[in-house]
Formats: structure tokens, sequence, C-alpha cells
């Protein structure tokens, strides 16, 4: 499969994220991206080709029109006040018993539109986040031209980023923009299934009244972990959305066999849906010396997502979302796509 | 006036606050009570006094069960998780799109209980933040015996905390509880009046359905200034609470005349109101040259807050909130006080 790839993904490299009461450096670093493409050639997936550029409006028909000139803006606006010598992040939220006022200024802006302590703004991050959006609408473009499968290898991720809400190092829903845009070209049906670590929050919320785009995600128990507020059993979608959202939460310590077991559910799932098009969030936090994270997959496991994915035989977009064990994420992801292709 | 003090504050020391994208040292310390008591002292005021122990029940008329029950057992939990080299901050909040659902494990509990993540929890916090509402207690029960003012000289401060929320340095809200014990001792009418530079978003919340305590506050206009999600003119309470609070937000910069304009029309607000007694959140980073505040009063004018607190004639329990231009606190918060008692 081909691999659509740009080297603008450098733009974004956060230099702290508030975790464990401090701001530690930003796991959700190029070397990422780098480790993968390596992977790519060596293992030679296919051909690597740029992205082409697709305008604003499939950002805008996934995103918040105010929430994009918020993104857009935000760096020069925090520059202004407070100098660039550090990353912008924010400081208060509005959570409950206050209002969804939007501020005038940044600091209140950036709070306004996070959900998190964790995902900073740099000057480059616009330029970044729209990249990884063209990467990932470009690898939908191949599939949707005929290709059996594709892989956008993005950062930076997109699956916490919900319609107006940045958080969990993500700003634009790479995954969501490349499903909308794959509705809007007129394919009928499009299943989005998250395999990341956490738990897809913002593709759940972008896609949750809805029955033409289906959500499916394999991720650790909000109970226990990031991002907490969303994945839960009982969450299966609203309205029209109903039974359109499948959440397989797994607890901390997970090995492959509870992981194959939920795997193959929500595949199921995913069949019963039938769609034209399989959006695939991948990412492979689930690693057993993943930094951040704790489930127990071995390199050699990987593989076995890849096989059963194939299975589906689905026209097959992956977007790369999370994996922070940087030295072995080539391995596992490529684990993953050079299965898929022989599977 | 009596003032009741103690020590205990001190075991509230933060080491870092987000703000402006770095973990700040925090400016709401120790410094701040000591500095006023000292000046307590060298004006004669009247005399210190210790705290008195109320229990439990009076700060959960006001707060929530499960949020004292956190707040109580969070650093234990943070030490067992993190150890205790750090202090414990959330990284995300429940904001829109997501569940207000509880987490299990304390990374999760804290961003579910905290609106920012500037209000570290210490080792401290707990009996530092119970002592802070013991002292506003027992300012109330010295008024509510008889006493024509008193002045609770506590921190951390409270009006930013809501029946489950903490933030803004704040963690259980002692103008709330004082006000709800005055009135679970049978006063009819109280009103808090929050001259903070912050609009008080907790003890809003708080009162807000409530015709019983009436609130107002002048403080810098949400839009532009901390805590942003609250605070603006238009609210004005609701349900039974219809018309019981009063917001006088004022902009950047804003100096004497402005300000005195407004804390007019507030005493106005709280003269139709009628109160039985009256409880003052009392905050000085109005001053000038406060280090994290926009507002332009000088300490010659605090005396002319004071003196139109003075003109209300209404038993009166101060609270000590906010103010972090540590060498003026103590003039500045005895500049309202001696002239409230000389008028």
């Amino acid at each position: 499969m081909k691999t659509v790839y740009s080297e603008n993904h450098h733009r974004q490299h956060g230099r702290g994220e508030l975790t464990d009461g401090y701001l530690m450096p930003v796991v959700e670093k190029p070397e990422r991206a780098e480790m993968i493409l390596a992977r790519v050639k060596a293992e030679g997936l296919g051909e690597v080709v740029a992205p082409h550029d697709f305008g604003r409006e499939p950002l805008a028909a996934v995103h918040d029109a105010g929430y994009l000139d918020f993104l857009e803006n935000a760096w020069d606006a925090w520059e202004a006040e407070h100098g660039g010598e550090r990353d912008a992040l924010p400081l208060i939220w509005p959570v409950r018993t206050l209002r969804q006022a939007r501020p005038e200024n940044i600091d209140g802006k950036i709070g306004y539109y996070a959900m998190d302590a964790g995902t900073p703004i740099t000057a480059g991050t616009w330029q970044a986040a729209t990249t990884s959006a063209k990467v990932s609408l470009t690898a939908a473009s191949l599939v949707h031209a005929g290709a059996p499968s594709a892989f956008a290898l993005g950062r930076p991720p997109g699956h916490h980023a919900a319609a107006d809400l940045l958080g969990g190092y993500c700003f634009l829903n790479n995954a969501a923009i490349a499903a909308q845009w794959l509705r809007d070209q007129g394919v009928p049906r499009v299943a989005i299934l998250d395999v990341d670590y956490h738990h897809g929050n913002g593709t759940q919320a972008i896609f949750d009244d809805r029955a033409d785009v289906f959500f499916a995600s394999i991720h650790a128990d909000p109970r226990q972990e990031f991002p907490y507020f969303l994945g839960h059993a009982d969450e299966t979608g609203s309205g029209a959305g109903e039974g359109h959202t499948a959440n397989f939460p797994l607890p901390w310590g997970t090995e492959w066999p509870a992981y194959a077991e939920a795997l193959d559910a929500a595949c199921r799932r995913i069949e019963d849906y039938g769609p034209d098009v399989l959006v695939v969030s991948l990412g492979v936090d689930t690693f057993e010396r993943d930094p951040i994270s704790r489930f127990r997959l071995s390199s050699g496991e990987f593989p076995r997502i890849g096989a059963r994915l194939a299975g589906l035989k689905r026209p097959t977009v992956f977007v790369m979302e999370g994996g922070y064990a940087v030295e072995e994420i080539g391995v596992n992801a490529l684990g993953v796509l050079a299965a898929f292709e022989g599977g």
C-alpha cells in the first residue's frame, strides 16, 4: 500500500505537557513519524507519496468554524501576549457550573477550546495539523480511487480532537475528516475502528448522533485511563446514531488473548454494519513497553491485528494515531500494515 | 474587630501553577497571611483569636460529600501513585462532549473535581483548607454572637470553589460556608459582597438558585480575565434565586472612579436586599501593583472601600480572599478593615 507522508509534521514539536504534576517533555514528537517512515522504506511497504491540498472545506465539514479560526491564529495571539519562549497551554476549563462563554483573550480562548493541559500549541501547530489532515485526506482519496488500502503517516494525531476541542496531542481529527470526506464523495457507509490505547473521544463525539459513520473503539477503560470522561461500554450513540457506537474498554494489563477477543467483537460489529470503506485509527501504544500506556501487546502480536483487519475485506484507510515507544513504533505499526497487506 | 487566625495555613504551599505556559511558583503563598497578620498587630485592629472546630457538617452544608472525601484523601492517593515529589495537578477536564463520569484513579479524579491547573493539592491541603473554613466559621460565629464585625484571616482562599469543584487556589468556599452556617443558625437573609479582582464563580454557583443568600461581585470582566467562564453582567441568578445575583464586571485598567461607581451600585443592591448579615469576600488584588491583576486601585483607595461598606451598617464578616502583591497586601487589607471600623 502507498504511504502518504510530509515533512511538515516537524512543525509540531511541543516542549512540555502537564503530566504527573509537572511539565514533562512531550512524548508526541517528530521522531515517532521518522521511525515509522524508516520502517515503511525498510520493509518496502510501497511508494511514499506527498499529500495533496484539499482546501479548508473538508476540515470545516468536521470542525467548528470558530475553532478553526482560533487554531489558525492562536500562536500569534499567544506570542503577542506572552512572547514566543513557551508553548501555549490553557490554565482553566469551562467545566460544570461554568458557562460555555468564549472569552476574548488568548488565555481564555485556549481554555475554551481545550480539554487538557497536555496539548501545547506552538508556532508550527496550524501548519503541522493541517498537513496531517491533508495526509489523511490524500490516503482516503487513494482508497476512494480504487486502492485497496493506504497509510496516512501523519502527525499530530487526531482522534481526541472533537468538533471544537483540542486535546490528547490532537488538533484536527484526521480520521473523522477522512471519513467525512468519503461520505461527501458519495460513499454510503463508513466505519471507523480505533485501536489506539486511548479512547477516541473526539471521533466518537463527532459521529455520536449519526448512522452513516459507525465508530468502534478498543481502548483502556476510561475509569482508569485518559481521556477518562468518554469511552465507557454503555455509550452506544444517540439519536439517529443510536447503536452505531461500540466501545470495548479493557483494563490495565490487558494481554493479547483478551485484546483479540475485543478486536474480534469489534470486527464482527463492523461486519454487521457493512461499511463501504473502513478507516482505522492506528495507535500502537497498546505495546507492552509504551511509556505512557498499560496494555501488554508484544511486537509479535501486532501482525495479528493486521490479519484480523484484512479479514474484514474492506477498502481500508489507515490513519496514524498514538504510540510512544519510539524505538519500536515502526516495527509495531508495520506489523499491522504488512500483515494487512499479506492477509 | 477581632481577627481569626491559625498558623495551619502554612500547610498549603504549592510548588507550581500552570500559568502563561509554564509551572510558575504559586503566588498564593503563606507570606500573604503573615504580612496581613503583621499589619493587624501593627495597627492594633483588635485581638487575634484562634479558630474553633465546627466539625464536618458546615462544610457538607455547602460542599458535595464525594468532593470532601476526595479532597481529604487526594494527596495520599496521589503520593501512592506518583510519589510525593510533585504537587498533585490535573491534566484533563470533563468539558463539553465529555461525560461527568467520576474516574476511579487519582489522575482522573483530580480532573473531575478541578476547574484549572493552578491549584495544586499538597500534603497539607486538607488541613490548611479545613482550617481556613474554621477561621471563617469562627469569624461568622463572633458576628452571630453580637460583634459588629470580624475578620477571617485564612488561606487558602475560597471564592472560586464550587460545591464539588476546586480552582483558583481555592478548595473550600470559606465565604459560602460562613454564609450557609449563618443561615443554619436562623439568620434570615445573608448577602455576600465579593470585592476580589477575580469573579467569585464558586460562590455564585453555590447560591445561584437561592433567594436567601444574595451575591454581588465587582471584578475584572470574565471576557478578559480568569475565571473567564462566569461573572458576566447578564448572570442574575436562576429559579428562586432569580434577581439575587448581581455582577459588576469592569475592564482591565479600571481606576478608582469607575470602581467606586460599581461599588456603590453593588452596595445599593445590597441595601435593597436588606441582609441581616453581610459577608465580604475581601480580595485586595484590585491593587495597581498586583502581579497577576490589572486594576489600578492605589493603597490610599482601599480605605474608601471600607468606608462605603461601613455605610451599609450591617453586621459584617470579612473573609480573606486574594491579593498577591505581598509587600502591600497587609496595608491594603487593613486599609479596608480599619476604615470600616472607623466608618
